[in-house]
């Protein structure tokens, strides 16, 4: 089984958006062990969309399309592929209903066009849309698999994710199982990563091994086939611990999760809260801690402290300290993370100052970055960070560092 | 004259990367009045690829590639295109001379495979790499234009921008000039605004009237075409006037712009600080105003105040208000945003309080939030909003909210 992507809309071709379904897609689709062989872009007009399933027809098996399911005139996805297979449009009741609940919710008039969206293919199994009104559908014609789904990313990765992978799976050959699991690395390159496992990836087809590398984090892909799914799971722990031997030290977790989840999970066990002081992170840490659903159990509040007056007004940092050391110096990260700490009355506090870019700071250079680390009962740790991102990768690779600090410090003294 | 990108590479077709490249090109041919019809991605795969270029001879008049001019054995677009279009490949001396003068200056020692990156389809125009060591390659033969681009975007873009764009401009008819502009709404659906310009969409065709919906917001991109840029712009003047009078009080931005930057534009323009206190949002506000460089002019710091006791200790939200109206409430959203400006001592103090999700919380459905905006000399005002989506799209549209709200609120006050 083959795969081709068809992204349709105008505004990809004027290059106002990238085509990042395309990238969601196809990492799904290689966890299903079906090969994306083409992606197709094409704008909003049916004879183009029309010449391009007709290609896409003689070359793959399975035909995904993102995009055109709106309630606009230029939306014609369906419209087209339905006069293609000679399919009637139908009123799905479940969708209609669904459309008029979300605009209930959100106190809006709906107007007419929107019951468009409520239309599918005749015969077509329905993907809910949980965040947002077009459905998505499935449909089997001949020896073709037609996926449909929205164009924008926050309705289609989870509506993919949720219905769109079952049904592909249901419908696909499935006689061998394939189980994959993601081990997640950070504090290690890609390449360092990949020499010290080289003879790893190179000897083994089954379980396969694919590094990736994204935002600081590298991560490995294990992919394990076999007609029984237990037998696969112990060849995927067998593969697991002998790289766990390489370079376990910098495995912090697995699959979707994430440093923070990771932290906010062994903060949760441990009974114990957190609370930051965030001058070059902008409040990006605390943002980023209170999107996990449930968070509000170890953290209560934070400071965002961008100017100086803030960190020593609210924050307490000695005038002494800033003038002496400036506001990217050791001693601040090290008051600015034990006063957060004391005034918010936490069981640890982190802080974040240091220079996200593009210019200079007190003489010191972009991607210099103190990280205060205070843990009742235990001496502040100041970690300075030399980072050479942009000024947004700067921040983000801040906060992870934060994260893996604390992580690292608590499952150390777990061990102890 | 039409253009088709074919980016060539497995890793694309693995998902491990966006197709950046497809987008930056598109933009690019679009500011030279050349549309483009497709964009198709391939893998290293010479067979695949040959069927990909024989689809593009037949629908596009440029053919541009990007990827597989490198030094390994799975770079293979240039010797795929040279088979395929009966071509030699020879080794350009000034290519040489530029791979030769890269290991020197990176202080490496230049292997064996190199050497092929400066072959070069023979009669082809050579595009210099400025930033890396493959040339690019502009080809005529017979009614194409084939070009070919390196991978990396840090080596494509400015080879495009600096070589590529000149010598296609040169080839291509240039007799028409194409104008865009973009127009930002916010707070108000895709669907609404399409209904108030129905008309215009429809009775345009230069300039074209384009609609696009993302993140709560509505785009629309006006496209005009005309020999003249000058009459170009005005003819794009003329169409925004007319759906100014429509729906003109949505409108907040231009192009590239967002809800963040044209508020801190505003903020800098009228010499006004702001802070934020943050409970669903969680920091999210204050990120995003940290991301813009600059930020430190009209934001000096600000509160995430999650649980109540911060929101009582900290912000001295009364305890009266809490336990009679809660957290999630018109009056606490009052109090959070009067008395964070207080605190922080700025011009303008906003607050954000209510029901991310996924659970609801005291009693109030999720989606239910109140943003408190407290400006200087002005009556503190309470908004209320009933958002329908996940809990990341809830934090992130609340944000939105937020700006679009201050923008308004000032720029009434200016124009009052």
């Amino acid at each position: 089984m083959n795969a081709e992507i068809i992204a349709v809309g105008s505004e990809l071709l004027l290059g106002q958006i990238v085509n990042t379904n395309a990238r969601f897609i196809s990492q799904e689709l290689a966890g299903l062990g079906i090969d994306v062989y083409y992606h197709t872009v094409v704008g909003d007009n049916p004879d183009r969309l029309k010449a391009a399933i007709t290609i896409a027809e003689k070359r793959s098996d399975i035909i995904i399309f993102t995009g055109g399911l709106g309630p606009t005139k230029d939306d014609l996805t369906k419209e087209t592929i339905a006069r293609h297979l000679g399919k009637q449009l139908v009123m799905d009741d479940a969708a209609l209903d669904g459309i008029k609940l979300y605009f209930k919710r959100t106190n809006r008039e709906m107007t007419e066009n929107n019951k468009k969206q409520a239309l599918i293919l005749e015969g077509s199994h329905v993907l809910p849309n949980d965040h947002g009104m077009a459905p998505g559908m499935l449909l089997k014609k001949d020896a073709h698999l037609y996926m449909l789904l929205p164009g924008p990313p926050k309705e289609m990765e989870p509506m993919f994710s949720k219905y769109g992978k079952q049904a592909l799976s249901a419908e696909a050959d499935s006689s061998s199982i394939l189980v994959s699991r993601v081990l997640r690395f950070f504090g290690i390159g890609e390449a360092a990563l990949e020499t010290e496992i080289i003879d790893l990836i190179e000897a083994q087809s089954n379980p396969t091994i694919a590094p990736l590398a994204g935002d600081g984090e590298v991560t490995l892909r294990l992919t394990a086939k076999h007609s029984d799914e237990a037998v696969a799971v112990s060849m995927l722990d067998e593969v697991e611990k002998k790289i766990g031997e390489r370079v376990g030290e910098f495995l912090y977790g697995y699959d979707q999760s994430s440093l923070l989840n990771e932290l906010t999970k062994l903060l949760k066990e441990k009974k114990l809260t957190i609370t930051a002081a965030e001058s070059l992170t902008g409040g990006m840490f605390q943002q980023n801690i209170t999107s996990i659903s449930g968070a509000s159990s170890v953290f209560k509040g934070g400071i965002v402290c961008y100017s100086n007056e803030v960190k020593h007004q609210i924050l307490q940092v000695k005038q002494e300290t800033l003038e002496k050391y400036g506001a990217v110096s050791e001693q601040c990260a090290q008051e600015l993370a034990e006063n957060a700490g004391r005034i918010f009355g936490t069981d640890i506090g982190i802080s974040f100052t240091g220079v996200a870019g593009p210019e200079e700071l007190e003489g010191k250079p972009v991607g210099t970055v103190y990280i205060g680390i205070s843990i009742k009962g235990k001496q502040t740790v100041v970690k300075k960070l030399t980072l050479s991102g942009t000024r947004t990768a700067n921040r983000g690779r801040a906060v992870k560092y934060g994260c893996y600090y604390i992580l690292k410090m608590l499952r150390t003294a777990q061990n102890a």
